[in-house]
């Protein structure tokens, strides 16, 4: 049985993991902290079409492919997924805009998008803010809860929770990099780089108003905040800073978060906190993933930046076919090589 | 050795457990969750004067009482005490007058308090806000590290993490009931009453102004805030909420405090947060203290409020006096007695 090394135990490294056994590799994961990076702070959104924006067609196109993956991905975990789509919600004039200049490109290319009156939102989602300059619904983004996913995807898995140096050292066949913001370490002149989010999880306390039930994404005169719903509680997420390797929450981050989140879900200051954390996406120059073969023995898959979870099972697709000896052309835009 | 249990670990009962032990008893504390109540989560501000009002004449007599038993009570657990004082601001007039209001009656009673200008303000506090409408020095009230205070109490003692559901159930000669908010529930018909508080713990980043050097009291639009600096952190608190049994921290507590330290001191939004917790106070109808003999075999020390730390060892001494059989005429104000 041929051996394969994964480095990195977060969405991608456990997919990467989950799908390889399946076909026969005997995988070991190596991770410092196991299931405690980027995958477990997010939110979860799986959101190819509200994360879009004029000129990323390829991403568009990359988080697409992957989506049609997610429901028998997800039905395989037994990690259902919440499918009521998404609403986007502008607060004054120049966030409207931003909606119109969204829901023009989706049109586009030919997604279903639909601008709701106050009315209708009001409808659909009766515990939310009134007097938003406009509103959208996007049926076709959904969301899963990413730590019930980091729990299936890792049972039967072997994760050794030591930090790995040097890839030479592992004993495998095979080494597949999936450490996200902390691949930069492992393999030298990596175009990837830390960028910070903070993140709060809390819970919905009797008698407030409950949660909306699709995943809510609002621009708060132009800064971007998100509510993903849970059973009893709410995700709000998150903020994004480039300063380096800091998992630190601040105060300011927490403010920020709080007023934009009050602005779309007034009920929620009457929520409970749960836990503040922050994570490290692993960005890169284009804001597209580097996956694909690196040399004889290594294979890249990492720099997924806002979208780890939503690229997770094209990722481990693609990374089983460049095992195989045969790389998948939907998965080109995102080829190391085009840095070099 | 004539044998005592004590109901509660937190400031009060481990103080006087501590004295008790000295004197010759053999001491047990009984707590189900030790050294994590209402004195884990304070501040650990020792301020008689700042906490003063008009009326409350006695608390300020009390509360002065002990804080002259501080320096040797410190002094003998190796736990300093933060002597350079406190500052009070007050952002607008109403504010201002409030300040007006301590600070007459602070005179009126003999105790040192000074008006700051600006420049004055700036030279003792320059990383305080600027343009305060009004702000005072009172150099006497002083500050403790909480957390190293208990640490300081237990060792030693003999601490059993039990919940105590009946008093008769325990096998001492004599009961302290040192319960705080849970002692109504040990002792039929107390009038003592849990005041949510929430606050947060956090850490001074790299690069961002240091924290205040003496305690700094907030008055904003009408809300009390207080900042107490620790060590490379500060400490910000507290919410008021009489919500009953409720340890939960909510989004609008940690807003309201964020909102009100940063229009204190604005460096606190890049101030790393550690923790948020909330702590139930237990507070009694004329704001003063339950101390003094219930029965034959059992002592109150409960109900002291916001003040569990300051009125830690003046309780322990007034407990100890009671069962010695010759209670203190200085705690006569804290009689239980004086509700029935």
């Amino acid at each position: 049985m041929p051996s394969l090394a994964v480095v990195g135990a977060g969405a991608v490294g456990l997919s990467v993991a989950w799908r390889a056994s399946r076909a026969g590799w005997s995988v070991t994961v190596h991770d410092p902290e196991p299931m405690r990076g980027a995958s477990w702070v997010a939110g979860g959104m799986l959101a190819p079409l509200t994360e879009g924006w004029p000129g990323q067609t390829d991403a568009l196109e990359l988080g697409l492919a992957s989506l049609a993956l997610w429901p028998e991905f997800a039905a395989r975990l037994g990690c259902p997924l919440m499918t009521r789509g998404t609403v986007v919600v502008g607060v004054d004039a120049a966030d409207a805009a931003e909606l119109d200049v969204l829901a023009g490109w989706l049109d586009g290319h030919g997604r279903e998008v639909a601008r709701l009156t106050r009315r209708e939102l009001r409808a659909a989602e009766p515990s939310l803010a009134q007097g938003f300059r406009a509103a959208l619904d996007v049926p076709g983004d959904w969301a899963v809860d990413n730590r019930a996913l980091l729990a299936a995807l890792s049972t039967g898995v072997s994760v050794v929770a030591e930090q790995v140096h040097d890839l030479g050292a592992l004993a495998a066949d095979q080494v597949v990099v999936c450490a996200g913001a902390a691949s930069g370490a492992l393999v030298p002149d990596l175009p990837v780089r830390p960028v910070k989010g903070e993140i709060l999880r809390l819970r919905v306390r009797p008698g407030a108003l409950p949660p909306p039930a699709r995943t809510v994404r609002g621009v708060v005169h132009g800064r971007h905040v998100y509510l993903v719903p849970r059973p009893g509680g709410l995700v709000v997420g998150a903020t994004t800073r480039e300063v380096g390797v800091d998992r630190e929450v601040t105060v300011g981050g927490v403010r920020d978060l709080v007023a934009d989140a009050e602005a779309v879900l007034p009920a929620v200051a009457e929520y409970g906190v749960v836990s503040v954390d922050a994570g490290l996406r692993p960005g890169t120059p284009d804001d597209l993933p580097l996956i694909g073969r690196l040399d004889d023995r290594t294979v890249l898959a990492t720099g997924h930046g806002r979208n780890g979870l939503l690229l997770a099972p094209l990722t481990a697709e693609a990374v089983l076919a460049e095992l195989a000896g045969t790389p998948r052309d939907d998965v080109a835009c995102a080829r190391p090589g085009r840095f070099t």
